[in-house]
């Protein structure tokens, strides 16, 4: 089984990118990744994205991609799984470099979102939630979440209030990545009068969907020693439907991956630098960092109350602004969680760079917890 | 790298199964294999499917069918490339268990078309094709392959009803296959009496729509040692949009695809005993045909013709009945294929049977050959 290095990364800012197509957002990530690399020519691309089939009348993006690109006759195939679709895209393409079939492969999350009525691409984000069993009942996405979010603070004891880190320490770090969509720092005060969009989900406890594309160019590391490299890669399932868990508030598909990508890196999650967790709701930043072992359950609040995911604590998160600065074009965050990281590890982070990171974990979560990937990323010693 | 065997196959018939869900439609088809595999327990389950997003309201089927499969905690993600989409988890599954990762996965194609409305259908059928490139235009899926048709027709001088071999071979197979939508033989008179649906593509030129769902349980070979073996995969593309290639009549990506799995698997073209392709169209049976090295540049039609596709022919060609007859379920098509094939080569197809078939090519199209995908299947010698 080959070893899997990063060789190229390359982003598009999360914008409104209401000017171009869905192809020239995919085309503009992967050439940068394909520069980045110095590669002229990819085996495959697996893409990554949710709602292209519904929202612009296009499927088929591997083959779209691939030709737009130039690289006709590469293998090209979309994967979805929800919002965790670009990191089970690098599974994929972690799989295909390992099994010795590809020397060179090109992954792409990529997702335009902003220039559908708002009703329809509320619609088409549902769909990740079970639709016979939770849809039906007319709740939407942001309001299962709220659901979790709720019954959090009840067993727990805490308010709303005391979510407010998370969203504080993710707006901070986006205004260090000219990347980000929101490149502004907030303060409490800002966060108390965040207006409810699901109670107690303000504003400011949800992301925002924006448009983005991110990628990444896979090879094998006997090719690239001095690359990033991905020393644990894991994608673990729950329940679609969140009333058919045990205990709603673990993320038993998180635990599972991550457990496994620590395994495979032979690491612990004291010996993680930086996490990039999928903080798509503030509610999935705490159930987070619980389930992957930083905080004992019940005190990912607590966690972020003291400091610890702020980039000189302890366990930073979300360093590039997370999905709540950063922007959540769904079907493309897993992979912009994957460049960051790369980023930090490389020392490449601009203002956002954790000093000395070598061990960086990310986590794509696609829908309420259903499916959760973990890859563990490593700078190699000199 | 593992080579990798086919230890379990299953299906659902394709029919209007208006009465059931998809979920409920996928399980049935995956229990079958996993049961017939003897296996209870998957690593990963890897979806085909095209438009459960758009015509279902349901994304993220690889959690919902591990859940709904009791495979808490699989990996599991779905893969789309339009038609192609079920050969497209074929190549992942073949991947995943080739790294050495994995020791048993599941493969799944599914698709429910009939229940909703058939201007939706049609349109969400239509994001196959080039959005911004062809669909502006207001061509269907079927008016594009009627243009190539007619192309064909003019440059190598055949009339409509030069065609119905196709559409003959398929429904007396059909006819012998009880998972088959249609199952009932047509003539010629049948054949020209077809009711036009995009001059030239008769209703007999083109395949149905249908709902149905079929599996495969892939586990490395050494484990399997007897099990049908899968000798050669490979996957190619080709520019989305028919206008942007040198010459529409020629399926690069078809060539390309089958020539790898030709190579891997040893063999060339004269060794294949049965012929499973993508008759969408009959037009594409003729392109696949030559594409694949069983007949020269505007010869396809004539093979048929000669009867050589026929069971008994030097080439069969649909033998369950293909797209044509069994049905088009898109997303599931390329795994009833696979199915089949190994049917075929365990001996199990029933009235279906070719006598002594031992090397079988399967060939799944996404889009107008956009994607393609090849496998080569061979019964192990004794």
């Amino acid at each position: 089984m080959n070893q899997v290095a990063i060789l190229g990364v390359g982003q598009a800012p999360v914008r409104e990118h209401w000017d171009i197509s869905i192809r020239d957002l995919a085309i503009q990530a992967g050439r940068k990744a394909m520069q980045d690399a110095g590669v002229a020519h990819v085996d495959a691309i697996y893409v990554g994205n949710m709602t292209s089939g519904r929202l612009g009348q296009q499927r088929q993006l591997g083959a779209l991609i691939a030709d737009f690109l130039g690289q006709w006759g590469a293998e090209a195939v979309k994967m979805e799984a929800a919002c965790g679709s670009a990191a089970s895209a690098m599974r994929q393409g972690i799989l295909a470099v390992a099994s010795g079939e590809m020397e060179a492969v090109l992954v792409i999350g990529v997702e335009k979102l902003t220039e559908s009525p708002g009703r329809q691409t509320t619609a088409a984000l549902a769909t990740a939630a079970d639709a016979d069993y939770e849809l039906v009942q007319g709740v939407s996405f942001v309001g299962l979440n709220a659901l979790v979010m709720r019954r959090y603070m009840h067993e727990y004891g805490y308010e709303r209030h005391d979510f407010a880190p998370f969203a504080l320490n993710a707006h901070a770090n986006g205004a260090k990545n000219p990347n980000a969509l929101f490149r502004k720092a907030i303060n409490q005060q800002i966060y108390d009068e965040g207006r409810i969009v699901a109670d107690p989900i303000s504003l400011f406890d949800a992301s925002p969907i924006g448009d983005g594309a991110a990628a990444l160019l896979l090879v094998p590391t006997q090719k690239a020693p001095t690359a990033i490299r991905v020393v644990g890669s894991a994608a673990s399932t729950d329940t679609l439907a969140i009333h058919d868990r045990e205990d709603p508030l673990w993320l038993k598909a998180a635990e599972r991956s991550a457990k496994t990508a620590y395994r495979q890196a032979g690491i612990d999650a004291e010996d993680v630098d930086l996490f990039e967790l999928h903080d798509a709701f503030s509610i999935m930043a705490a159930l987070s960092l619980e389930a992957c072992g930083f905080a004992e359950r019940g005190e990912g609040v607590r966690l972020a109350h003291n400091g610890d995911i702020l980039p000189e604590g302890r366990i930073p998160i979300c360093t590039m602004g997370g999905l709540k600065a950063r922007g959540h074009p769904v079907g493309a965050t897993g992979l912009y969680q994957l460049v960051e990281a790369t980023l930090q590890l490389r020392g490449d982070a601009g203002k956002a760079q954790i000093d000395g990171a070598r061990i960086a974990l990310t986590q794509n979560i696609g829908g309420s917890g259903a499916t959760i990937v973990a890859h563990v990323l490593e700078r190699p010693l000199p």
